[in-house]
């Protein structure tokens, strides 16, 4: 059986490594139009960044290793020009020497990746404008910055790139910009979450200019001068575009395969394509989302991962089968960590599913064991029927942790309600008796249970003035001093019981503490005196940061790039 | 409604609060034997050690922030000394003042704890030698400490406690001696996986007498004298007597509530005794096992905390239900961490389970990616059917991630097949593409695929020395030569094929490597050639640290206690 793979990242070299396993004596060649073969994609930022300084870690699997363990043909600086699903061949340009040829397949499996986005902008092209895909792109980064010695950089796009190769520029020593055209950071978290994101950014000196158009790019001053619309540009000594990646298709295509979203390569559940003795694996394909079950791209190392092992047991007699994609990521943002799995609210809501949340902030380990850090949860379910959809966390300490326990509960189809009932190790330096996600299903059961009524942020516009309801703040004098949300009335939890008379009935009371948990304390006090209560998700913590956050945005907007 | 719990922590004090929340108009009432309510139980160790310098950090609840906030009535120093359902009393004694008095409720919660187990020994009881369950207890061995500077400490009994103590008082400064009678520490661990406890402890210096019975102890030359069976007696400054902990349930079995294993109260999965309107919950309760189904006794924090929300449920009209518990722990072990959910493969074969296991030394990040630390894992599961039953994993990082993930899946009760599919998060200073959690369960498939079959350590001694079969080691000539075990040919897999017919066709193949991966990778060559092959679980690495360590324990029983 001859195997030629298309691809020696990720999904194309295990596949292909697989495929020997399990069969010693197929014929197996890949073709890398790269130089390099199964490198460290996701380390590619951190080179750049002197974090990683040996490149030979970025490229530790070399062509000769994989011919001497695997007896796979990994010929590099090849590209397949087009591929002939009707006699089964490959058209092959060896780029050393532009050499021309085909060769014949009895499996062919297509694991092209997807390449940054370029938009069709003026300028986009020039010298000093990077984009960052290969170990090649990021050694002319590395040289460029060696031999320049940029004092400045603007990333145009705030996702994991982008962020990335902010800190890891910023690192050294260069003033950072993003521009992004929504006005948040990370889109695979919700807009008030990424806030928490934008800060730490902020306290790392990075300038964010969110909520603005790239319109294009001038050589300017020995540096690039970025256009925006409607608004005055940027500069900056370095540009790297990293507005997101497209399926690198084009082959796929010419041959005929089905394609979908952006182009990218419709595949079965065997990680078939349209065409027999066709498979796909990566960036390049379209997955189903394993949460809403709607076709999706999700471009992660993990998924491509598992997508080339199924297609080598797939190719080798076996039935294996990709269950879908649950976006389960996680970046370090600086000192922080920023993880999510599943899907956000705001896609929730926009896929038309009927969602709550709760958002806590509970400690990573045991308050009274030292070096315990906040942690900001927001747990995403499906109301009635308390599946799970997803969440989000961010801060210093076992956030990793957290979300993988919770990617794990959304893949076994857990309810939200059963998080109360995971059984998960605690001692003191890792974690708390309450683990953080048995707390959000503690609460989410209070929910169930009727005991806990919320409002939410995007309630806070709406609450009638008119004195229809009560506004309660049941933090200490001195917490509410250092600011509250006007209109809201202070009586700390710990009087509340004497001074409940300051409370006027029949109006329903809307709470909020630093937390959410005292409040929720104040309305199970107030509930069994005969009041109507809510409780703010999320405390005034979460409000304060978010609210603060979108007014330094608002005002960049207002004052006219006063970032 | 009144309410009166006996106990005022973990268990007994989440279910006052929650009861308070769901009803404001309960009378609630804890009794409480010692001077401190709802405190760091698990903090205790490190206040010893001065990881937690500040005594209120450990009882950060007191009875007046009960009153305060929930209207609980702490009643400390109040030992409740008999029970009588009949009239539905408890009679109490204030310890302050021996005033006795009767009190009655509508439900009444027993949350009295474990006990440190005393042996009936001689010299039990003497001065110097410690037990540690309270406030109180750590506060005396802090003093005596701080008084009489020891310069030595005798640990008897090698749990959590004695560990996370011995690692306290070695911070201190103090020589430490851990001595138990089986031949390894911490019993939640394999016999196997214990022995990377055993290295760490030793690696800091801590001496482990294992294997040995303790007879006694005798006051001697200002210290205490630790008599061992048939041995030489050891000698220290002071002992701390850690040998496990007993239901503390003299005034259960006295009301005639239904006793099971070890005296622990017998509960349904309401939390409910065998008498009416009598709840219990914690480390006094017999509880189902979540793995097993059997009776057990499960002395953890996060059990206890769970049951105690469960039981104020029902008391208000709820109907919640403990599910069992699953065992999921984990301890710091100086720079180490080790833990475990589920059931070890030594009780799995106790309960007469048909159990695999896998065992693997991934790095708990990226491996090109700076700080990674290679981790050991073991999963067992049920063969043919590949149900999880449990995993213990060891290393420096990552591990707490892990343990939970797996907790989680069990819990779910997803196959051990199905780890290969979890949807984990993934960036370079957190895990990898292939997470370790995944790793396991493509190990787990590739053996319900029949592409992997194993060999054990249990398996080295039968492995016939008659020529009968190959051995074969695949690592490197160097890393050979550095060790291997006796009778093993050494052929590096990467010149495996070329050398193939230096092996005996027609024989069964024992392969082993540094950590499992390269023999398996040499097994499918193998096979793919018309061999027979069995790989070794775990790789010399593990192999070498298990027999290293048996090996230090039996010396010390050779040469009459060279520890």
């Amino acid at each position: 059986m001859k195997i030629v793979i298309i691809g020696g990242v990720a999904g194309g070299a295990t596949a292909a490594a697989r495929i020997r396993r399990l069969d010693e004596h197929a014929e197996i060649t890949v073709f890398e139009r790269s130089g390099y073969v199964s490198y460290a994609n996701c380390g590619l930022p951190y080179y750049i960044g002197d974090v990683i300084t040996d490149p030979e870690k970025l490229t530790l699997q070399t062509p000769e290793n994989f011919f001497k363990r695997f007896r796979i043909n990994m010929k590099i600086h090849h590209e397949v020009i087009s591929i002939h699903p009707d006699r089964k061949t490959v058209t092959v340009k060896n780029l050393e020497n532009d050499e021309i040829f085909e060769e014949n397949y009895d499996k062919l499996i297509l694991s092209p990746g997807a390449k940054p986005t370029q938009p069709k902008l003026q300028g986009v092209g020039i010298d000093k404008l990077f984009t960052l895909r290969t170990v090649e792109d990021t050694f002319r980064i590395k040289e460029y910055i060696n031999k320049n010695h940029p004092k400045s950089a603007v990333l145009a796009g705030g996702g994991f790139i982008g962020l990335e190769l902010a800190e890891n520029l910023r690192e050294l020593g260069m003033e950072v910009t993003i521009v992004q055209r929504p006005k948040q950071l990370m889109n695979p978290f919700d807009s008030d979450m990424a806030s928490m994101i934008h800060s730490e950014m902020r306290k790392h000196g990075i300038k964010l200019v969110l909520g603005y158009t790239v319109e294009g790019f001038k050589e300017k001053d020995n540096g690039v001068e970025i256009l925006l619309k409607d608004n005055p540009s940027l500069h900056a000594d370095m540009v790297v575009l990293a507005i997101g990646v497209t399926p690198d298709t084009a082959l796929a295509k010419e041959a005929g395969l089905e394609l979908g979203i952006k182009g990218s390569i419709i595949v079965n559940d065997r990680m078939e394509t349209s065409v027999p003795d066709i498979y796909a694996a990566g960036d390049a394909v379209q997955v189903k989302h394993y949460v809403t079950g709607d076709d999706a791209l999700i471009s992660l190392a993990g998924p491509a991962n598992k997508q080339g092992r199924i297609i080598a047991d797939n190719i080798c007699g076996g039935d294996s089968r990709y269950l879908g994609s649950q976006g389960s990521s996680v970046i370090k943002v600086f000192d922080m960590t920023a993880a999510t799995t599943g899907i956000n609210e705001t896609n929730a809501k926009r896929a038309g599913l009927h969602v709550d949340t709760v958002i806590l902030s509970p400690m990573s380990h045991a308050g009274y064991y030292p070096g315990g850090k906040v942690v900001t949860m927001k747990v995403i379910f499906e109301k009635e029927t308390y599946r799970l959809l997803g969440a989000q966390i961010i801060g210093y300490e076992g956030v990793d942790k957290r979300i993988d326990v919770l990617a794990t509960a959304i893949h076994a189809g857990l309810k939200a309600t059963q998080l109360k009932d995971l059984d998960l190790a605690y001692a003191p330096p890792y974690s708390s008796a309450k683990d953080p996600v048995n707390m959000a299903g503690f609460m989410i059961d209070n929910i169930a249970a009727g005991t806990l009524k919320q409002w939410h942020l995007e309630d806070v516009d709406t609450i009638p003035e008119d004195k229809s309801v009560v506004l309660l703040d049941v933090r200490t004098v001195a917490e509410f001093s250092r600011g509250h949300i006007d209109g809201f009335k202070n009586i700390p939890v710990d009087e509340l019981r004497e001074r409940i008379n300051e409370i006027e009935k029949g109006k329903p009371v809307y709470l909020i503490c630093q937390s959410g948990l005292r409040s929720y304390i104040a309305s199970r006090i107030l509930e069994g005196n005969g009041y109507e209560t809510y409780n703010f998700s999320g405390g005034f913590r979460f409000y304060d940061a978010v609210v603060n956050d979108r007014a330094l945005i608002e005002r960049a907007h207002a004052c006219g790039m006063d970032y």
